[in-house]
């Protein structure tokens, strides 16, 4: 645990570089170089998604020095990534390529409340060993989208069509290899909700200036999650944007992360990560009748699920979770 | 910790100490004088409403004797409070102003349930040093507004109309400081439902006569959440009737009574209070589908991660749970 | 607990000893004998259900022993009983009497899916001295009927249309004697998802074989179920076909499993059980935007409040949990 010792220049050099340890750790990766790569990736995507983005990270890292939260988790980037994310996403979300106060403002306050809930969700999840993932930006998110219906000073249309879910089977149109493997790179991005193939590049290139494996992981359960797409018959234009790729790759990365890597635990993360898919279905399902999109949730629900676990498992080794931010 | 040493006439005397303890205990205050004025606010609203919150708290606490829960909970009114809600909601969300044979059975049947909730989420939340705020009433009062859609018995009508919901901005009518400042009175009525300026006074005056602090925070919280309404764009008869306050006011008292009152803790607070009406918006929306009322699960979602977190602040001091309710 | 140290016939016949204890664990019963009694009663209902139930189970133990979870577990049939109502539930709410590779796949991996959800769930409730009861059952089953909505290659109807909850009173037809104790019975058949007396019998037979409190729990919890159902007024051929009783059944057998058999025990077991019924109908009004059945998450729900609560009454013993499951 570093402390701050040296002037106001540092101290915004030590807070940038919090901000890009923040940025890579929504791999996992407690890196600033890997950061900076990832970040890249997201102004060739689009530069004011980028910029509100970065608006949203400092918001949260400065509630956190603020508030006085442990100088530890800060230094890791840990109050960042979820903070990054509430930005993005909240950009995103908004359709016309233009700055919005609102979203602005609103990404500040939810970024500010992903770092409460990360600090809350840590210390409830503590017993098992497990951080809270990306929980807080999720919840965040949801709140600041569900409450716009009530908000009639902010101008902003829902994500999806409030609906009642359909269970009718629906024609569907081929796919091709080329479609499938452009989906399962954009599926990297996608966890930065950059439906871009260069930016998916990117995001790959910095993961793997941190770590091998990790790289690897991300890709092979992009992969894993299309494929399973693919054979429970999903329609091809999603497919191809990558929208069954985020969530099976951060499941996978995180497997590999928390169990130490081996023949079991690379067996079991696949099985983690065909199952994220089918809670991703699931999840997308019944926020239907609300228009919600459901982000990296399924992954939350199914990282939660198999990490929680570790220990009652006799065939893989779990890494004990402070080897593994430092 | 009393015993009950005296006979019947003392044991009467002190299960009514212990409900107006109660009564006092829905804004954190161990006072019967202070219930007692808040129960007159609400015989001053409706004469009906008010005895069927006294039905509802005798069942709560008579479950508590007969069950055998721990009597220093009983005595401080805290099996009280949860059940002289949902006493208060079933008969107001019940129309007519007339007494209802299933409004009645349903509320002592709700509170008998709302205080088992009670324990059972106090023992869930003990590591976390925060008790379950009003969580038992909302669970109670939503299971019973739900099963009704099953029951054909009994005839009540929902809250509101279920319908998907519609994030489609609409035209606001302006908003004059009279009806800020009447809303604002209204909002600490609110917590118990009474959409009354009266009751909304005699409210404050009860919770004065137990804690300046306190009586300041109920006001400044329901002012707050009302002032962000009125930003965000919300409609004006709402705002009117106290709808934005409620909720606020009581995250804001909850915040001075599980921090000491000092410039950190209230700046917390006032963030607290306004994430409140933002977890509001957003239950609002959610619960259009099921045309359900939200009635203060936002406090108690927004009073638990500011609670829960309590000792990762180091700019804020935490008061110890037993000393807070003696 | 046992040892793997026979040749592979006698690992098989131990094999099939776990499935059979895990059937009949599903009413608390750790007893082979048991589980066949209720395995004939599913293939009196219908021999396809019952091959598909066993297809699961198999599963569901299979993922134990190949992940390596703790073999005591195993050994009392605790890995079998929620993928055998997996099994049961998905070719139940599959309509046509055929067999479909889509619901064999499904179960299979939903019954690997609530294994691991009872080794993550029994890890947080630990601290509780409570059981995740069918908590894992339910939660796989409502992801696979959930994500139905967006596999176009799996073609299953949803078991209700979804559609918004309408909270008007239905002209109700009368209920005779008869299909009051036919619904009763066949309440005790509809845990296992069968609706038929035969089948009911046979389940009631297999709990006495093993405890008779069970048994007369188990049909008077049925009774007390339906009993309530027709006080609130539900529909006539809801309550014949036993809707009402399995829920209640389950509560009060497991409040008398849990708690040692005594007046005080079974007063608060009845209150369960009666709760159980407004809980049942309140999660049948807000699953029905999304077409989903309640299953058996209303008898999780309210057991465990009632479970948790352990230890802070002072009128019934508790029995503790290791006690139980040998």
């Amino acid at each position: 645990i570093k402390k701050r010792t040296g002037g106001p220049v540092k101290d915004c050099a030590l807070f940038v570089e919090y901000c890009l340890r923040g940025i890579a750790q929504v791999y996992f990766q407690n890196n600033p170089l890997s950061g900076l790569l990832i970040l890249t990736g997201m102004f060739v995507q689009s530069s004011r998604i980028a910029v509100q983005g970065l608006i949203a990270i400092s918001a949260g890292n400065l509630t956190a020095v603020l508030m006085g939260f442990d100088h530890g988790l800060l230094s890791c980037g840990l109050f960042g990534y979820n903070s990054f994310l509430v930005g993005l996403a909240l950009s995103t979300f908004y359709g016309p390529d233009t700055y919005y106060w609102a979203v602005v403002v609103g990404s500040i306050i939810m970024a500010l409340f992903s770092s409460v809930l990360f600090v809350m969700l840590g210390k409830i999840l503590a017993p098992y060993k497990t951080p809270p993932f990306t929980l807080p930006f999720n919840i965040a998110t949801i709140s600041f989208l569900l409450a716009m219906g009530n908000m009639n000073n902010v101008d902003m249309m829902p994500v999806r069509t409030p609906e009642l879910p359909s269970y009718e089977v629906q024609e569907l149109s081929g796919i091709t290899a080329r479609m499938f493997f452009a989906g399962a790179i954009r599926g990297v991005g996608q966890v930065f909700l950059a439906n871009n193939i260069v930016a998916g590049c990117l995001v790959l290139a910095g993961i793997l200036v941190c770590s091998r494996i990790s790289a690897v992981a991300a890709f092979l359960g992009s992969v894993i999650g299309t494929g399973t797409a693919v054979l429970m018959g999903s329609p091809s234009s999603a497919i191809e944007n990558g929208m069954y790729g985020f969530n099976s790759s951060l499941t996978l990365t995180a497997m590999l992360m928390f169990y130490a890597p081996s023949l079991g635990s690379t067996i079991i993360g696949i099985v983690a990560a065909v199952i994220t898919v089918f809670i991703q279905m699931a999840l997308a399902t019944s926020l239907e009748p609300s228009g919600l999109p459901f982000m990296t949730l399924p992954f939350c629900l199914a990282a939660l699920c198999f990490v929680v676990i570790q220990g009652t498992l006799r065939t893989v080794i779990s890494v004990p979770l402070g080897s593994m931010t430092t």
